[in-house]
């Protein structure tokens, strides 16, 4: 099964399969989220020792190209989106600076009474109805982050229609005449997503999830959205300037 | 073994044993990142059905008193510590304001030669002689972040028995002239702890680390400081006004 390498003279084993995986990571062989091979399919196709593919794939970690996750093998490290979290950043334009296609999908929605927490945030009273809409938020595809908002329904009757039509909230708000909105306080944490949310981000159980809450005000300081967000740890970081 | 328990008439067996539970917590019987009971022992204690403890103990979770980590029970949560990420925020400036103890302790410390990705982030030349210094920040004795920082040695010679004594980077700096110091961009991210890093935050392996990533600046915009610390999830929230 071998297939046959020209070893270039003066360069150690490990260092030239280093290399080739490199070339077949950078070529597209294996993509960004991929698995790599094992390291038995790695000796075979270099008819190598295990000691000798063991360190062409360390030196591969080291350098952030791939990663091990326990138990399930080693993946293509997937391109990370900076995410400035500023007062005015919006998801779509970010996403659009950096020549990838924004979208957000709605997964489902739902009218509630607001619990006390979420009243607290939106500044209504508790059992006031609200609207909470679940979307998932792709860049070319790839979910990026599954997001819950709660909005009050009195302000924003109809907008489960409208945002599933602009597939933006900032787009679905200028609908209700506002054109400038801000976002407060962010909390950050991190988790090990739900099954539900590891699912709809397409990553392993294990791999945790950056979760922010938040909260955005229009131009009167006025409390419209709040938000919890899941955003995947391996395909985006938070920037704060 | 039952406890005998004095059931209060008109309120369920289910929302009494929550209330006990509740008050045990609250007078530090379990205090917080106590293992709580299992279900077994909560049904010989209050001489109930399992169906009854699980319907107590949900409710905890549900009110965020206490949560269940897959495979090893339900733990009280720990009181988390809001951590501001401003440019001038301190760690010991934030503990102590909540009224808690702070502390430094230097675990280990390192001169190294800059790799490229460390000779960036501080503007020197990759190989530029630069102290690591790995220590773990506490609360009241209770760890909450991991850190790693990189300092040019040129500049900060003797920073190692300095800040041993000075248990703090702020007063650290000051010794070398620096009295005001920014922190840069910050890179957030989320993380699986290593094996070392969970012994040293005294959590689980598989409780995720909130990551971040800062460069640290002197008056006159020189970096002074890169460094990487991992926050335990369940203490910290990092917020960001």
């Amino acid at each position: 099964m071998g297939i046959s390498m020209d070893w270039e003279a003066g360069l150690s084993i490990w260092k030239q399969i280093e290399k080739q995986l490199l070339a077949d990571i950078a070529s597209g062989v294996f993509a960004p989220g991929d698995k790599m091979p094992t390291e038995m399919e790695l000796v075979r196709r270099f008819g190598v020792n295990r000691h000798t593919v063991r360190r062409a794939m360390s030196a591969l970690v080291d350098a952030n190209v791939v990663r091990v996750e326990q138990g399930r093998g080693a993946f293509v490290q997937e391109q990370i989106l900076d995410y400035p979290l500023g007062a005015k950043t919006r998801f779509s334009q970010i996403v659009s600076g950096r020549h990838r296609l924004p979208d957000k999908r709605l997964i489902s929605s739902e009218i509630l009474k607001a619990s006390a927490a979420i009243a607290q945030f939106l500044d209504v009273k508790p059992g006031t109805r609200v609207v909470e809409l679940f979307s998932v938020s792709e860049a070319d595809g790839v979910p990026l982050a599954v997001a819950t908002s709660y909005l009050p329904v009195a302000r924003f009757e109809g907008i489960v229609e409208i945002f599933t039509q602009t597939k933006s909230l900032t787009e679905a708000f200028k609908h209700f005449g506002i054109d400038d909105y801000s976002r407060k306080t962010t909390r950050i944490s991190a988790q090990l997503p739900s099954s539900r949310v590891a699912s709809l981000l397409k990553q392993a159980k294990n791999r945790p999830v950056i979760s922010t809450e938040s909260v955005d005000v229009d131009a009167a300081g006025v409390p419209i959205e709040y938000g919890i967000t899941a955003f995947s740890s391996d395909r985006v970081q938070l920037i704060v300037e």
